[in-house]
């Protein structure tokens, strides 16, 4: 089976503003990953109509699977779900199933016309469970909408597992050394050139003054990643370059 | 003078692989955001050279001002020079002043070819001081190539701010309650609808199972948004809800 490619569409002025720092990003990145889907493309947009809906029309025709968090709660910034609606160009329906789980969440004096204006989903859309807040996600043919909120997005993440398909998971292995990355790059070089099929990243990092590096190989295969792992350390060793390895 | 728009171009499969979180789209919207330059759009995008030079021309078309972090250092998947260069359709050419910039950094012995790399710039492109570790960035056009090590970039983007054209900065406040945003939809709606002009942000936190609202306004004049802010107060109060005022 081949690997399946996702993309994340992140909706929300407040990421683009700076006032929040994202984090569902690197949180999706990583679970796509131990699932076997890789994450191949990201856009953080505007909660602006024309954006979103293009936005999504792009990303669902170039990729296996889209995601998006923000922008389905009940204020009027909140427009992911009938950009979603025209994107498909389906209308916005009331969720029955939707609107029983508002109905058992929150008391009547709460049931006012925002609120249960999150119970409307895309005509065909499949609900999305949100243990932590009751107003659905949804998903419709490979898009799937989930909250903003680190929590719920998570949640609904664990939900939708189920439902993907996917290859076995890609197979990592992340070598760190002192040695700054300039004195390595003739050898990774080499190395990557002879291992095409491997995904060779050289990542710097200052600490305190000081480069050290991280070399991370990625691949479907153990064999090669251990093999790559290995052809960098014997030809790096007698350079005076020593390695610690972090995960395997 | 009109408010200037960018756009961010993160480059790097270690973001989209999840290995590493990315900070560098929250200081750049921030700092840009003090400067009264918008931060609109941003892409995150894997060391693909296709990819990186389709969403480099996409952008510059597209923004004012296009802002790039990381693949300038000295190894095999630093591929942003030349795909910058290829966007603008020319060479990529030793420049002399970063060669001195990198001779007086490095002692001959760590001159090495893969080093050397980083004193190669688009032809026509004007330096970016990197005061942490000597290797350039450049701007060319509207393009400004900065490295992907947050101090370095932040470094980086000091010596560019004096390039920037803006506009006077936006002017924000932030009103936070404990009520939740679905009790406040209604009136936030109504206060949209009534000043345009403003932007109206919603935004819903989670802490210990209790939902509380921030409400994010923003605009070019500070007498609308200080209105803006004194309506929402005056409607909501008589419903039952408290606020404190985070920033001004």
């Amino acid at each position: 089976m081949k690997q399946m490619r996702a993309c994340v569409i992140i909706i929300g002025n407040e990421i683009l503003s700076g006032r929040t720092q994202d984090t569902n990003l690197q949180w999706l990145a990583r679970s796509l990953g131990e699932l076997g889907i890789a994450l191949v493309r990201a856009h953080i947009i505007r909660d602006d109509a024309n954006e979103v809906v293009a936005t999504i029309n792009h990303a669902r025709s170039h990729y296996d699977y889209v995601f998006t968090t923000g922008g389905i709660g009940p204020t009027h910034d909140d427009i992911t779900t009938a950009c979603v609606a025209q994107a498909f160009n389906v209308p916005v329906v009331r969720d029955a199933e939707a609107q029983r789980r508002l109905h058992a969440y929150y008391p009547p004096e709460k049931r006012n016309d925002a609120r249960m204006k999150m119970a409307d989903i895309p005509q065909g859309a499949t609900l999305i469970d949100n243990p932590v807040s009751a107003a659905p996600g949804f998903h419709i043919d490979n898009v799937f909408v989930m909250a903003g909120v680190p929590t719920i997005m998570q949640a609904m993440f664990f939900d939708i597992k189920a439902r993907l398909r996917h290859a076995p998971p890609m197979h990592t292995r992340t070598i760190h050394t002192l040695t700054p990355e300039g004195d390595l790059a003739a050898v990774l070089c080499a190395v990557q050139t002879a291992y095409p099929q491997i995904e060779l990243g050289c990542y710097p990092h200052m600490r305190g003054g000081k480069f050290s590096t991280s070399l991370v190989m990625r691949g479907m295969e153990a064999a090669d990643v251990d093999e790559v792992a290995l052809q960098i350390q014997e030809r790096l060793r007698p350079l005076g370059v020593n390695f610690t390895e972090a995960e395997l």
